[in-house]
């Protein structure tokens, strides 16, 4: 058997990457940065993401992508949503002739408004079949510590996601096929977009109440979305949506959530950027996703709220109590 | 207008006797213990439950039931679930002949394996569009504290859930109509035995993932029941299914996850029963809920777990470990 290729050493690719190992699966990991392949190569950690996880030593480190991919059957991207596209376009010329390219990332392009897989098949040239979507309630801290997990592994080849959940498998991670790629991407990238607004609305001190109705709200304009785009409304009731959504808003180790709360005691997004050292990835997705729902004739009013705080200067209390004050009317 | 009767001076009848008056309406609020009605007349509070609530002047306070119930036209129940039966059954003969009855109760009648609302109607002999169930993710204390929540409405007579909405409706409270008795009634029955499993789970120390995996897989096996009774599979997805079920599971105030967190420690029944001075619903319902599902042969995995440690003396662990490791399969 031929090796997987993990391309982007961050939370999630690093642990997916244990997760391959631990399922009997060589891995080359691909880290941008030298001193990220370094330290894994010589202490089998990932400091920066991961300090506490011990990576078995199935697991080897490069920042050579074409070594990780040549060769490769299965090519797992972990890079930054944004940031795929020009990854790809380099990386795309070394894959096998059949491999298959399963996408962990979670986000729409901006500008474009594609779901990740669109732009897997558009800039790797690859039929729609070849991607693989793997999705669900996963922080990667969580399955980096072996707690018991639940994920989606999604392609409109069922053999080839039958493939993947066998090299996934482990004693601590249940992967589940699904052929819904639209609605498990939907699904992945929108809940960022609902824990900014969780995020905000916990910062501003409203109880449980006003947050689960949030992520109800929330699932509902995600599914909303989805069946305009042609999802199965049952996959946002599944583990790629409802779960997702449930474990990144719940999870004090969630980035999003946490930038929300940041927005929601009235910092700036560069204050917000600055105490993170980053920009959540649903910061970026709203723009995008608004856009797809504008395209589409869809509402999506918690959207809506969360693009205008991100990138209207639009105070987070009076966009909360807009979504809040709404008419009543038959649910 | 007349007056409304809340028969229940619990958390969650005194708040919503509060919701009554604050949209307008005079409000007799039936305690069972004098000493409930005393405080309540003399004080405005009801220190046992919701200590720091004042009760606006509209509402007052008897412990006569037939008192409060005569010239209501609107009679809420908010009783213990299993005390429903003897309590209507003295009480039937009090109402006005097209009052409305508000069901807030959240159980499976023991025993019959009835729904709130069908024990309302066999024990009070009224027509079943005369009974409305509330319900959603409404935690009394944030409701009492005037933060902005919404709630489910359900009536298979839309004239008479719109006639109810408007008597709950104040800025903090939105009610959305529904005409899915029988979704709403599960949804808040089942929701409290997924909190016993959601708070064992958490005193196990298991993660936001696992967590989350277990609100799926519990709204997944609630909507499962409720198809096979006839409710609107929609309807879990919306604040009745979903809303509550992800409140309750999230909130420390929850008496059923509170409960489950106890059984989680490794206390017995009769332990966690002396800890938290009360028994939750879900302890009982979960019996009539597993019932319920082999009488109609739905698969409740979790459910069956619960009952199991509940009531069988099975080691939460074991029970628990038992949910994780199914077989991957489709989702």
């Amino acid at each position: 058997m031929s090796h997987v290729a993990v391309l982007g050493a961050g939370s999630w690719g690093t642990a997916f990457a244990k997760v391959l190992a631990d399922a009997g699966r060589d891995v080359l990991l691909w880290a941008r940065r030298p001193a990220v392949a370094e330290a894994i190569s010589t202490t089998r950690t990932n400091p920066d993401y991961l300090p506490r996880l011990r990576l078995p030593a199935a697991v080897r480190a490069s920042t050579d992508a074409a070594e990780a991919i040549t060769g490769a059957d299965l090519v797992v991207l972990a890079v930054p949503a944004q940031t795929l596209r020009g990854n790809l376009a380099e990386w795309a010329r070394h894959l096998e002739p059949d491999s298959t390219l399963v996408s962990l990332m979670k986000g729409i392009e901006l500008g474009t408004t594609k779901r990740m897989s669109e732009v897997i098949v558009e800039t790797a040239g690859v039929a729609a079949d070849r991607v693989v979507v793997v999705s669900g309630p996963n922080l990667a801290a969580e399955i980096a510590d072996e707690q018991p997990a639940a994920t989606v592994v999604a392609c409109t080849d069922t053999d080839r996601a039958t493939l993947v959940q066998a090299s996934v498998s482990t004693p601590y991670l249940r992967p589940y096929t699904n052929d819904d790629v639209i609605g498990c991407e939907l699904g992945g990238a929108v809940k960022n977009v609902i824990a900014l607004a969780y995020g905000m609305t916990t910062a501003m001190g409203l109880g449980d109440n006003t947050r689960a109705t949030l992520i109800t709200r929330g699932l509902a304009e995600t599914a909303r979305l989805g069946v305009a785009l042609g999802a199965d409304p049952l996959t946002f009731a599944g583990l790629a949506g409802l779960g997702d959504l449930v474990a990144t808003c719940s999870s004090p180790l969630s980035r999003n959530r946490t930038f929300g709360e940041h927005l929601g005691r009235g910092e700036t997004l560069e204050q917000a950027q600055t105490a993170t050292r980053q920009t959540a990835e649903g910061v970026k997705s709203c723009l995008a996703i608004r856009d797809l729902s504008r395209a589409h004739g869809v509402e999506m009013p918690i959207t809506e709220q969360v693009e205008r705080v991100c990138h209207e200067g639009a105070d987070p209390r009076t966009a909360m109590a807009v979504l809040m004050s709404r008419k009543p009317r038959p649910e």
